[in-house]
């Protein structure tokens, strides 16, 4: 699998699944500005990668802005860093030399039908990749989004923050003739971290107490019942096990003209005589979800420790 | 109350309620073209009137279509005629000959802070009032809807019908300046005809044969658990018994830009530092709606009977 | 003829010609806001009515701003006033105590086929007028504007004034189902008061003294070969000899939906199989028309002075 | 310089123009669909490397639509093939295989400041290279486009074809950073073939025989004092001889929103405080400009004789 993302927390917490999960390999991770600035979310992949130990997987930067809009950016909510209050060593190992849209393109052209792409940011270049290269979508197995909503929105009251962040690149990638797998808000906001969850991350070792805890109490305040969502680590959740999350088929516009709702996945269940561009996430098992997290993170924490 | 309204089933006992609640008195009914056009809609408040023996009360037809846009109907939810099966005598008495927008602005001025004006159709005749006088805000003591929704619509994904049908005249009222009690579909699809609804409404005699189970049934099918939604009948519901529907303060701003969300009612709940246009509709008792409901139909149906 | 303006300099000139010219008759004067606002623009309506000595001529007030947007000013262009240097006395006679509206539609109802319509600012009683009572459309003789463009704007590089002013209201107005003359800036913009105009006005006694000259001087630099433009008058000038403008058959579609271009008059002169929604002035005999302003402002200059 | 194209008729003479003129050097032809298909622009393009004999310059294919839309074409005005009435051997050589968005970025890395690139088509390869590698903005000499207008369009009346076939993409590539040379509609539809010129592209054997002919003449009713306008050409000739056009510093917002006006180049040339991002061209030497194209015309004609 690919990775497009901008950690961010949420995506630093999805790639540690998507590293320690015996189902799936990671072929590249591309990142783009989002959550914080491109330089940021490149430098946190690029940590990531050192700390978690898979140097030989590349990290390829891509687009610092949305492709037609001033980017947004969301550092309340995830540090000046992007990894709230964890500290991970700087990186040794730099970047690839190439665009984000060039690692995509080849690592989908060398293994038609065998690699899934993951979009957990905005989805900058995943647009660009398909206008650049338009066969993407049929080489790629799938692809898999962590973004929008089909009832409310967290950016505005109508759209999701990695939509919203860029809608037209967005309704590029919706159109572009693929079925997407969206998994959005409605689903992810249930993903929630609560001290159960926290106390079992504290018991993972230095991957704890150096990555997963200072991420999550960052994102915010952890009860017995409540907690931080971790959204993106439902796309990844997903691939490991498609049992986790419900999907039903509809056709998502997204909306770019809005005057309050730029950014909105307007979803229609309703099929009528459409083809479907989506299969839309609609229910999370929550307790398996935190099972099959847990369990890969405290493997993972053990393989630090050695 | 003013009720301007489309009937339209659900406004047919929307306007029963109103009717025959103690607590209610209508002042004037103006009908505008929506559910079904305006000669339909104008035709069937007529034949309520005399139906229902409030021929004192004026009825006043306003605008036919939108402001800006061409009217979209749903005559496949009301019927040719408006009221589903419902077959009333026509009525013998004509409407009065002014506009609906001066029946609305002449009630109001001519008892400032005294009447509430109840709008469960698309907003044109309320936008037009308030374009030509801008008092109206002042002098009513309240407005109340049926239509919109904060999460998902009817007409659309993003837009309940009745804002649909004219989502400038919903721009204009929700800005005007005063706030706008907004019972949406978010309650008001809580609202179900279910077979034990159904089964008292028979038990009121003509109201019942002839009206209420005749519009009902056309709505929708009913079972034990299911059945048509009766919308309008909310928004008078509240007027009756304001702890029937939870309100909460919210910033609603009404999509007229969007290719795909034209007639949303963007609503916002954080309010951060602006004054809220609205008061949102969120919960619905609905057993003790029904009590409501049947009781007053009871006592309508008994008094058609003498 | 009904004169619905904003004045504004411009306006008032045009007031003057209709005023003076034995070709035409005023019915009754209804303001808007526009160039200043509309306790200004009335004010000022009032204050001609009497300076030139037309009491008989009713004047309503209507639209303060615009149907759904914040209202713009030119108080740059016209003086804080309306008027630019002129102080003409404070009126003595009050409006009439109805809205423009009723005034324009029972004006036109009374005579159907007999009243010519003609607005020389924003179209928001206009665009009333239409919405409630549609028949006005029958009515009119015609409707005359002074306002939009074919080519470039004023307010903006695509948008005129007036109809920059409130898009939807020009929007309604187009669609209503009449054929609007629309005299542009790609006309009025040419109807430029030279030096030789103004010694012109200047022999007109106290009219050029108290009224045309601080109008003209202070909407721009007069030389030998350029000056302000007195737009309004060229529609007024139309009425009285249409042989001064040449009108071409157009289809014009209003944008109210642009990001630059609110409020052009989108002008399609080729008409393919649609009917033409407008006839637009594309040429104007400049010196005719100066001839018949100035014969008109001669004549009215001698009857102030007896 | 590049040439990124769309042939088409007056993309061909163009050309031909770059090809002849002592004072300019092909580095790349790039191909976009745009007139006609991809297909036949990439294939228009080989025919004319070889035709002309610079098999030297690398010829690659770019975008066969626009960014989000349904991509319009011209084949009306351009002929099935795209290139009228002629007929030009298939060629021998195929296109490069990269992809047009990356010729163009290698070669104006390979010498910074010293290529320019004019484009002469919709806009999509320009603006992907903009999103892929925003340093060409600085790497390109500068960027000069044939399309858009300030008065009015042929795509629309407020659009013209190359802009309108593409507004987001215009819309990135005027928001990039440059200062875009813009010849328009304003200048370009003044560069029309009469039949003095077309008796000299007659005179210029197979020149004239094979190519400008059938081009011009498919392309509009030829007169003494009229023909079809040769749009493309007058950006070239810019570059050539820069005394042929007067440029303007103007801001150029492109509409993507309008419902009316999608693709209008709106130009402001009152800068007030704002730095302008275009030279607009407003005025065409057209005699001078002939002698220019005549000439080198005749000379490639000569060339091909030999």
């Amino acid at each position: 699998m690919i990775i497009d993302c901008d950690p961010g927390i949420d995506d630093a917490l999805a790639i540690v699944l998507a590293h320690g999960s015996p189902a799936l390999e990671i072929a590249g991770i591309t990142t783009v500005g989002g959550n914080v600035e491109l330089e940021r979310t490149t430098d946190n992949a690029l940590r990531l990668r050192e700390f978690l130990g898979f140097t030989g997987v590349p990290v390829a930067a891509g687009s610092a802005g949305a492709l037609l809009r001033s980017r947004v950016n969301a550092a309340g909510v995830h540090g000046v860093t992007g990894l709230g209050e964890a500290r991970l060593p700087a990186p040794a190992l730099p970047a690839t030399g190439g665009h984000a849209v060039d690692l995509i393109i080849e690592t989908l052209r060398a293994d038609p039908g065998g690699v899934d792409l993951v979009a957990i940011g905005p989805l900058s270049n995943v647009a660009l990749a398909v206008l650049r290269e338009p066969r993407v979508v049929e080489w790629a197995r799938g692809l898999t989004i962590l973004g929008g909503s089909y009832t409310r929105g967290n950016f505005s009251p109508a759209a999701e923050f990695n939509i919203a962040a860029d809608p037209e690149a967005a309704a590029i990638v919706f159109a572009a003739g693929w079925t997407v797998t969206m998994i959005g808000l409605d689903v992810s906001r249930r993903a929630v971290a609560t001290r159960a969850v926290a106390d079992r991350m504290a018991a993972t070792g230095r991957l704890g107490t150096d990555l997963l805890l200072p991420c999550v109490r960052f994102h915010g305040m952890i009860t017995a019942e409540e907690g931080p969502a971790i959204h993106d680590a439902c796309a990844v959740a997903h691939l490991i096990d498609p049992s986790l999350i419900t999907l039903e088929p509809a056709v998502v516009d997204v909306e770019t003209a809005g005057r309050f709702t730029s950014g909105m996945t307007v979803t229609d269940f309703r099929l009528r005589d459409r083809v479907p561009n989506a299969l839309v996430g609609t229910s999370l098992d929550v307790d398996r979800f935190w099972e099959l997290l847990l369990a890969v993170y405290a493997r993972v924490g053990e393989g630090l420790q050695g």
